[in-house]
């Protein structure tokens, strides 16, 4: 193990700006990665956590968990990765590898995944981290690193529920919210063969959205044409936290129509329609080590690719700015301008 | 057509008690069957529509959609039934036969079940209703009229989602709300061979609960209990329409657990748990005529029955007031006192 410090930009309490810190590179158990991280995108998640939205933030916590870098060591356990290596890291950093979900394929679910899963403390805002290998992925070489660094975390939220529950060919499908995931989920709906349309409550993203793949465009404010939209989509796909309109969009989907949340908005509704119309409301949560692959696969085919501003790293407290402002278009990608200033 | 007049129970206006009215014998359709009621259960959605609840009912308004009787007389069309046959009519006594889900078989989804699918103006607390053949059951002799009576509405709306979503042996089911549709559903999950955890927040129906077939029985009011329960559960069955602590049940789930309304209870929680579990809240509504004939073999071969109270028609207001304060133990049903008063 090298003994160079780690330069990480730490939030050392809820809500505080990030500051550069450094530390001990952890130690590299047998199965274990170390990445010298050259790009890191920036996730609503990440602002959650340095808010401690989900209550479980240890500080001094460094935030990022879309990762692209070179391996700079590999465990004894190793045999897939040699140093040098270009590969990504998403939020999930490893599993138990042994619970039901595990043995199921379904590593995202693992049950010990808040003790072993995440970037607590130590993330990709930072010059290295470590993974478990098995949720290192080697990156293909025509594909640009600030487009893999996306692909982590928003590809993957979006792709693995698209696949899962819009599996019947030119489906309607409606994605809400037109953000760093949104404008993904447009690209994929639309590759995937579905009739696509996007919802957002920035009519200015209009445009762009149609550029994206969106079929048609609606302004998810206009109540108006919500309700002459009734059961009309067979899935919905939420992207966005904040607070929906449940009533108005559950009453555009299709009789056993599906609404997928991958955002974190409040439900809040009475469940009289939802009951009538054998309307379902499934969360998803990333996606497997499977549809990872296959999502990286597919994105080369179809030239899928998120819309990034590129910052270096060491401005990420601003980019964390534009991403809380809703001003990043879509999604920010640091990079340290060093190729390799780590461990 | 008998031109004999029609003795139904009506309500005039909003939460109005019911009162005597005659009325002309509807015109029959070519595939509609005359039955002439013997017996009708009460249902808590008569009573919200009796209170305009979901906003439709037309006045005056006969409640009654869990049907049983005789056939008095039969549509030119009508092959299958004949006079003096004794069936059952549930709460769809129609639908377009044309639309997306009457071809799929999903006739209960009818595009067309307000207009044509429903007891409005005229249902079961009467002498006669009419309905088209396609939707009366014939009944199997050994079932008595009031234990047919309720599975035709209580009965198929628990036993659909029991059987759609609870496919895997074994599994661990939770039945919410021990009543008319609780205390069924207890039996047919039972039936089914899982494992049945009662929850009511009356701690005496402990007792009855684990009779009718409950492996475990849970106060859902005892908050400690509920956290002990985390990750349990494979499917939660909802047959409450009252408040329920929704972090509370929603955590008793295994990750991509299944919640199933049936009841229509406020919807009222953040998402993000919803999300990280991948967990499902969905809604089921009554079932289609193949299930409903399953359900009476499988009723007749399990000896699955509810518990009832048996009152006279002329008493219909007394029994909605017993609904309504939760003492009926568990469903009533209203009899004729004379076999064929109807038309």
């Amino acid at each position: 193990m090298s003994s160079k410090k780690i330069l990480g930009y730490a939030t050392k309490g809820v809500g505080q700006p990030l500051e550069p810190i450094t530390y001990a590179p952890p130690k590299l158990g047998q199965h274990d990665v170390r990445v010298s991280v050259t790009h890191c995108g920036v996730c609503h998640t990440d602002i959650h956590a340095i808010d401690d939205y989900y209550g479980i933030t240890a500080f001094p916590f460094v935030p990022g968990h879309e990762i692209v870098g070179h391996v700079s060591a590999v465990g004894k356990a190793v045999s897939d990765l040699n140093v040098g290596d270009r590969v990504g890291i998403g939020w999930q950093g490893r599993s138990c590898m042994k619970c039901e979900w595990c043995l199921q394929g379904e590593d995202q679910l693992c049950l010990d995944i808040v003790e072993s899963g995440t970037w607590v403390p130590y993330g990709g805002f930072s010059s290295s981290v470590i993974a478990d290998n098995r949720f290192v992925y080697p990156l293909p070489d025509s594909m640009p690193s600030e487009v893999a660094a996306v692909l982590l975390c928003a590809g993957i939220t979006v792709y693995s529920p698209l696949r899962l529950y819009a599996t019947e060919e030119k489906q309607k499908i409606g994605i809400i919210g037109i953000g760093g995931l949104g404008h993904l989920a447009l690209q994929f709906a639309r590759a995937l063969d579905y009739e696509v349309t996007a919802f957002s409550s920035s009519p200015e993203k209009e445009k762009e959205a149609l550029d994206f793949g969106a079929d048609h465009f609606i302004v998810s404010t206009d109540e108006a044409i919500l309700r002459e939209a009734m059961l009309s989509f067979d899935l919905l796909l939420c992207t966005s936290s904040h607070k929906i309109k449940w009533d108005l969009l559950l009453n555009i989907l299709k009789k056993k129509g599906r609404f997928v949340l991958v955002g974190f908005p409040d439900i809040e509704f009475n469940s009289t329609e939802l009951v009538a119309r054998q309307l379902s409301i499934t969360g998803s949560f990333l996606g497997n080590r499977a549809t990872m692959q296959e999502m990286f696969s597919f994105a080369l085919t179809h030239s899928i690719a998120p819309k990034v501003e590129l910052m270096p790293m060491t401005k990420v407290n601003e980019a964390i700015r534009r991403v809380k402002e809703n001003k990043a278009r879509y999604r920010i990608v640091l990079f340290n301008d060093t190729a390799d200033t780590g461990a």
